[in-house]
């Protein structure tokens, strides 16, 4: 879906984390004028030194003259602090202009930034992606997304360049409840697959030979796919941290009592998640729910 | 892996319901002689109809003559009642014939028939199956076996005749505990999933949508794959009881609690299944976990 | 421990509700001059009306000229509106002047108050109460305090006035971290107590009975002693409210992820209480677990 | 409530462990002539040096001659091999008398010792007990009762011996699920408590002073009262084993299959102990919940 233009477009890219580094350089890959905004400079140095973009002192500076400005920061607050004021975003981009973020956050920020983005003319998507940083250096992420038609029909063409399924669920907000559903989803499952493999281990089962003999059928899945293995051998030293994972958890648990949805595993999962913290696991993968069980 | 032999080999059968059924059927195509016992007379005399074998007034009966005994009975006091006693398949199975066990049961009843095998002079080999219904008529079941490797050795090849995965994980007991570890995946797996799909309902979100967007990444799995449309269509007239669930998790967690394993997302599933049974939904499948948690 | 004076001392009370307007009335019993302000001004006209106080346009004009002032509103940002700003209690509270909050609310917020309030010179005791309207009427309210051993000093005579124990449990935000304690203690034995009576009706058991052989031992509780005669007839039109729970348990939670406490059951209880709240029992009192489990 | 008689009374008792070893001691003392059966005999020895009464080589012989037989053994199997067979207690004991069991053990056992009793002409009364051993110790026990009004009518003076509070709540079986009402309701209350300690211990507070202030009020209970002290000290050395809880919730939710109870908290519970055994605390108290959370 790549396209080449004789004057390139001017996109700009605000957080250069383990997503937005590699998600930001297939934007240049492609062909685009890329203008970058990190909140610790020597991060966007060394991405324009890579890539051949620009750096900018202020998200406003880097978003002037883009046609799209994408953002993949940490949390709300960093949404609304890259966003907002004299220094933000907004003051930057034209009339016409779009914001897209793909930070996972909550829909409320999403509903909130879909207001702020109408004010100032300009389109606004809520895109999170799931997919992880290998997915990111790949290009093969999915991203969830929110927004008018129009803008999201805007958006897709360059979300292409990093995302190997990109889809529109519904209005602003509808990106950030998929991607809430994802990790809902994600919770419990893995917790039940710590729980078989516990299960396995205490029962003396040769525990390679189990999975082998599931995993094609009503209990596999793509955890038990990609992570009985690490699991098996005690690795967590890669993957989604159990901190982050944490932080979505609490979106989702926040957003379910807005809505009145009831999630008692997800949320009994999430203490469980603080086990691992207390652990000192804050930065192993999510499943090292297993680790938690044996200790 | 199927076989011909100028003389028929001899087979029997114990258990003809929705799995048995089809799974000795398989046996008669294969061009065994198979000699089928069924508590309830009439199913037995179906079978017969059906697939042409003969049908005996006990289990003794039905085993004489056999080199090979496959049972698939309800649970531990069914096996019990069909294999010991005067008129039992222990009294009727020649020295050195083979019994194996496709019933899911306790680790226990797999142990202890090892040991009465073993006094009558017959292998043994626990052989519960996955893979419901539709994999049995296609002969496409996971079969997961305990046992000595050459009573398993024996018994691969008959049992590859209904089954697509046939894999020996350890000695007698082995294969009912990785039974358990494939229920235990489900249990937890299908209440995320549920989570999952009930959050997006009250966020407004187009289900179906959702589904396609996440269901190839981290979050997926095979009941996603395979019992979202029906969920998200609120039908549960179909594929694992819940009933059954309950029976197959009570072995689980009575395991649990002999070899200190700690399952407590299974345990708390368990209990949430009681409420679906108080709903009346006793025959549903296992993912009506949702219609519980959208009532 | 009230004391009477020739000239009356003065006090401000912010926030009229349920618990509010008896406590405030308590001070004017103990020969107060009180100062109120509500944000729906004719419950500030009735309480006046009752107890002959004076009402004021904003917390501000409340505060001028009161040697403390008392708030009891809903939530940390309804303490947030009535303190700061040029209308808030801080800008109308006289150096040297004393500031209570009774709101449940975070301990982020009293230590927030605590800076704020020692940048405008003045004392700040978070001290949220229990006890329930009735415990307001009567004057029997437990009041946990945090803050500095003088600022307490100064607060507690005052509080006594409806207060029957009232403590100081450490610096600020631990007044509020000890109620979080209560209602996380509360949580877990109210779901329990809910089980054994579930369980005793599906058992066909007179449960006043079971209630009378076992509320002395070791499955006693305050719960069970107030609450089973309730609970036996599904009365649910009193006490103290779900949605108020969910609000606490919300600030708990929050206050946990925090500080890296586990808490399991609490988080689980708080999601059954998300299904009452969807049974449309957000004012039924927390004991209403029952009938969640009854449906 | 206590009798006395020219000619003594004649009781059997089967089972001198921590607790039967005092309850036979109080029939003694209160002038019963006590024959008393254990299945290690020096126990039996001990007992009747302390006591003065006579021990017996079988429940049979124990059994003969006395007009009451009660029971206090360990589980369903113990109380099954003490009853029925050549040397049991139904065997010895003569028409007309009466079996009580005080055995925590299941409903249908109750049921199933109901109609055995029958068969035998002699009466009985299922009738667990809770207090600990220094409630057996004290005579101040709480004696749970199931069977009909008149068996219970001529128990009740006998049990008075070393109950503080005896009721009858059904026809057999009630005492024992009863029982199970009173465990399911410690379950999860210990567990609320034990969150709130360990939340109070991340928080820094002086946990003593939070139980001084919150014990009196709507968390409070007789485990708050009588707990506190030794969870806050680390001590577990003493009480209720969480080997035995384990017991009894296996019992509890083996019940709760058969009636369609739901008891989600309770299960969640029984696996929290499962990790306290896997700690190394099967003899630890019901309140090791805690060392759980803070390990």
């Amino acid at each position: 879906m790549s396209e080449t233009h004789a004057t390139p477009r001017i996109a700009a890219f605000i957080g250069l984390g383990v997503m937005g580094h590699p998600m930001a350089g297939h934007l240049t890959r492609a062909g685009w004028e890329v203008r970058v905004y990190n909140r610790t400079r020597s991060r966007a140095e060394q991405w324009c030194e890579e890539y051949g973009g620009t750096h900018h002192a202020t998200p406003r500076e880097a978003a002037e003259g883009a046609e799209i400005v994408l953002m993949c920061v940490g949390n709300d607050d960093d949404v609304r602090s890259v966003t907002y004021g004299a220094d933000g975003v907004l003051a930057g981009l034209s009339e016409g202009g779009l914001l897209v973020d793909h930070t996972t956050a909550s829909a409320d920020l999403a509903r909130e930034l879909s207001v702020a983005a109408r004010e100032h003319s300009v389109g606004f998507v809520d895109a999170p992606v799931s997919g992880g940083q290998q997915g990111a250096i790949n290009g093969a992420l999915t991203i969830m997304c929110g927004g008018d038609p129009q803008d999201y029909e805007r958006a897709a063409p360059v979300l292409a360049h990093y995302g190997r399924m990109v889809k529109r669920i519904g209005e602003n907000g509808a990106g950030q409840t998929t991607k809430m559903v994802n990790q809902i989803c994600i919770a419990g499952l893995v917790q039940a697959l710590s729980e078989g493999l516990h299960f396995a281990e205490q029962a003396g089962l040769d525990r390679e030979a189990v999975i082998e003999v599931i995993s094609k059928g009503a209990a596999g899945s793509w955890q038990m796919e990609n992570r009985h293995a690490t699991m098996i051998r005690d690795e967590y030293e890669h993957g989604f941290a159990v901190d982050w994972m944490r932080k979505d958890l609490d979106i989702c648990l926040a957003e379910a009592r807005r809505i009145e949805a009831s999630l008692p595993v997800t949320a009994l999962v999430d203490q469980f998640y603080a086990d691992v913290q207390s652990m000192g696991g804050g930065r192993w993968d999510t499943s090292s729910l297993l680790k938690r069980l044996a200790r």
